[in-house]
């Protein structure tokens, strides 16, 4: 079994990423999306293992006792982490996984050292961005401003990615993303079985 | 004007390499061959600076003096290289490059630190490498036995790569290489323009 690789996806809010990875995942059937563990009661509708993996706070803080966590982070008084181990399991199974964190959590697990390709996603400018974020109708403009200012400031890191996708259309940014999993899949340090049926051994 | 980007691509004899290559030049139009300068007496219907760059011996031999090849060889008693100016032009100019050479030259341009994407083409196994060869039936058997053990001799040297394409199946190959064209067209050091466009600066 090919070991798969994992990804590191972050984005600005109404950078378009989760359309674009749905796409993705189309394309690709054996690539999955990494499931984060969380204390966060489940909501209706969602299953443990499934949508999350649901654990106790005293669970989760023995883990991060215990160093299990790639990264993990506090939103709204909840945790929200990704196990390592459950990583290295997937990967072991041959998946490609797709780790959709922001940036804040994508340098933890780089500052690790954790072998990862490290993609940040933005749209073609800040009036764009502003433009999707005020056409959803869901924010308050507080909120809209909050984000652009994130999204500002969260790009000032994209010299920390491996690739950075501009979704200026739709079509394209699919494109190159399939475009970084092909090219990653060529790495020589994937490729050992390649060589070895090259050299007849 | 975006700077290109510098491929060299290296590939036993028999792998394909030419057709993938011009396929490669077909998709992306603002990719080129590197013109190699040379000692050889032109043939006819060569060109001077389309086919190579003629020079004679004492030309070159001032040229190396002056460090000015990226790297060169001899073949047969005769110069070839590739000058750093010529390159760094055609990079200006917004061209993709594409250097074909052999394991050699493509680790002394490596260890010039010179930025470029090493790629390395190898078929599916020595198996089929013999039969390609035998199949050209230009060759005799003794060349097909060096060209077979100088493949397995450079095949050794991939890990100096960053990435390894297996010529099993001409599309494939081509949509790989493809894909490390695309994906290296993402890397951040590329992409400041996009950056400052995004910001709005």
């Amino acid at each position: 079994m090919k070991r798969g690789l994992l990804f590191i996806v972050t984005a600005p809010s109404g950078a378009g990423k989760s359309t674009i990875l749905d796409r993705l995942l189309e394309i690709f059937p054996g690539m999955e999306y990494s499931i984060s563990m969380t204390t966060r009661p489940p909501r209706k509708g969602e299953t443990d293992g499934v949508d999350y993996f649901f654990v106790t706070g005293k669970e989760f803080e023995d883990k991060i006792a215990d160093g299990e966590f790639l990264e993990y982070a506090t939103v709204y008084d909840n945790y929200y982490g990704t196990r390592k181990a459950f990583i290295e399991s997937r990967l072991d199974a041959g998946k490609d996984i797709i780790l959709d964190i922001d940036v804040q959590g994508a340098l933890d697990v780089k500052k690790k050292g954790y072998p990862a390709v490290y993609i940040y996603i933005i749209p073609p400018t800040m009036a764009e961005l502003r433009k999707r974020l005020e056409g959803r109708k869901t924010d308050s403009r507080e909120v809209v401003e909050k984000r652009l200012s994130k999204a500002a400031e969260e790009t000032g890191f994209y010299g920390e990615y491996d690739y950075v996708v501009v979704n200026d259309d739709l079509d394209g940014a699919v494109d190159a993303m399939r475009a970084i999993v092909v090219a990653e899949k060529c790495r020589p340090s994937g490729i050992g079985d390649a060589i070895e049926r090259f050299l007849g051994k």
